[in-house]
């Protein structure tokens, strides 16, 4: 059965409005996906995400792999019944964990061997066993498993690192394919089951790109993500990646650009036809004082806000800024208080959504054709 | 203009049940305060201690005065409008956290000199010095500037502790007195204005303590409250001092005994007719795992409960045991995540207002006369 993704409107600048009909959740994309990496975005309660109307959360294969274990989760019935999240979740593969957190690791054909962050026990994770955590895992969408290619990386590695990835799409297709169907979900999700899409990756150069895009195309995939970006590179190397790609891509399934990025990315590349992002930052700058708001980046912890009884941002009506001043979270995050994270990150996830809210609505309006 | 205080039922322990009316909210009593230390409930946001039914919550004039400083706070029109509280509040008048927080402390009949635990910077408080903060803090109960009498503590010292104490007590009042008028309140809250609790000391000898009280009633404060317990002492020593305390307090006042405790003991002093009680203990037991339950304490780390997809407490409707379940909460504390420290807050506190509702219930009730 295909993924059900329907394009209602598109624009001249190539972004379209569309639903992608999970077995969760009938997400409207563009859609930006707030990170849960172990389970909870982090310092905000579920009930919250749900107010603030996020229809689909990350989870991080490679943290709930190691705790509290894919086993458990599935034996609770998955991730969704397990944090208590109905909605639409995507998890990652772990490939990108695995190369940033883990210690030790040595890489070869059949996988990765890697020494785990939190007590450095010994793992070994293939595309296979990535596959079989997933569908223990049970979102609605995972991610073929993949070497996130480093920045910078000359063109030899870039290739065989290429070489790697295009193996282990292959692989973790076939598995998902004979496996899918294991997901712990119930009855009443249907004959929908979980979906698998392929990673793009090839570094910066754009012929590997286009060769990694062609290739995955080929084995066909429920969705396609790029990935390697927003790995320290320029800027404008990112959106030419992004648009080397992009038209090489299946007009009708879903584009996935994997962790970016600031807020005008996300609408940029949004509107050049991207359907879906993550991306760390509202929730990590928030837990440093950084907020995003319609007059620019904002750090609460300056002094100038010490007796501004204004809300973070006047243009917005997020619960924090309806209800609390500049100066009480500034208070707050001298003082060290959890409430600060809480807050800071509401807000933040706040704006994000927001903007891809309007990012759907022009979709369909004056630029749509 | 008194304190306007309305006992509706009494029950033949001693319990009563009451209306405590405060210029900016009716509490029902008895109640039970949480602990906002900073101008925070730690890790629980404003609203959801409303959903939650809290009436009155507590504010710390030594952590405030330090940071953000009670002259910030009065400009920006008090702590209910800093922290976006609007129900009733008390601050407590500093003594005890001079004595336990600071540094290098230095007491004489004038005063405390001591170093903030934070900067190591020097302060001189007064008991008029505590009344201005108060005052300008704007609580709707400010308490009298006193020594919190260590435990254990020496006839000739509780004696020496007990004179500053009620010396102290006097010079808060005709303080106070003179100056409350200044709260940073809006002309909305009409005539009502901030009101003054004596504390009654004298360690752990009754006549010390029983000499204190008649001082106290003799001086006419809007209500009493009960401190230097919970210091360290066995706990029939604290029913020992609440029992002869008790009936030396005016019938018609409010009777408060500060810092206490245990759920059991909160029921047990609220049936014997006190009115009003604070602890740290729901939100900080929260943040180490502990959880209070209808089946008794939960230590949410434990090992039995990693797959256990129960509710915290099956007795309990808070917004916590609706929605996760042992396992999620455990997984949370594990992993360290701020989430952990906020949900279990929000069920330790559901616990602790639901005790209090449910004795002004049957304080109404079958043995209500």
């Amino acid at each position: 059965m295909p993924l059900d993704f329907k394009i209602s409107t598109q624009s001249e600048t190539g972004g379209r409005r569309a639903q992608l009909v999970l077995p969760h959740q009938t997400v409207e994309t563009p859609v930006f996906m707030p990170v849960g990496t172990a389970g909870t975005v982090k310092a905000v309660p579920q009930n919250i995400l749900e107010d603030l109307g996020a229809q689909i959360i990350l989870g991080n294969t490679y943290h709930l792999y190691l705790r509290p274990g894919h086993e458990p989760i599935r034996r609770m019935g998955g991730l969704h019944r397990f944090i208590s999240w109905p909605r639409a979740m995507l998890t990652d593969s772990g490939g990108f964990q695995v190369f940033s957190l883990s210690e030790l690791r040595k890489v070869t054909d059949e996988g990765v061997r890697f020494r785990s962050h939190l007590d450095g026990s010994s793992h070994f994770f293939t595309p296979e066993h990535s596959m079989d955590v997933q569908i223990a895992l049970g979102a609605d969408i995972a991610m073929a498993f993949d070497e996130c290619t480093e920045y910078p990386a000359d063109r030899t590695r870039a290739e065989e690192s290429l070489r790697l990835t295009m193996a282990w799409a292959r692989r973790s297709l076939d598995h998902h394919t004979a496996h899918r169907h294991e997901v712990p979900w119930d009855e009443e999700q249907g004959c929908r089951t979980q979906c698998l899409f392929g990673i793009v990756q090839g570094g910066m150069y754009p012929d590997l790109r286009k060769e990694s895009a062609e290739r995955l195309v080929e084995m066909n995939f429920d969705g396609y993500a790029i990935g390697g970006l927003s790995v320290g590179e320029p800027r404008d190397l990112t959106l030419e990646m992004i648009s080397e790609v992009l038209p090489l891509l299946p007009k009708d399934k879903p584009r996935y650009v994997m962790g970016v990025g600031y807020p005008d990315e996300i609408e940029q590349y949004a509107r050049m036809g991207v359907d879906m992002m993550d991306c760390v930052l509202p929730t990590r700058a928030a837990r440093h004082g950084l907020l995003f708001t319609s007059e620019g980046r904002l750090n609460i912890k300056g002094k100038r806000y010490a007796e501004d009884q204004g809300p973070p941002d006047p243009a917005c009506d997020c619960m924090v800024c309806r209800r609390y001043s500049r100066a009480y979270l500034r208070h707050l995050m001298h003082s060290g208080e959890a409430l600060s994270a809480t807050l800071n990150s509401i807000h933040n996830l706040a704006y994000y959504l927001g903007i891809m809210k309007r990012v759907r609505a022009t979709c369909g309006g004056a630029d749509a054709r």
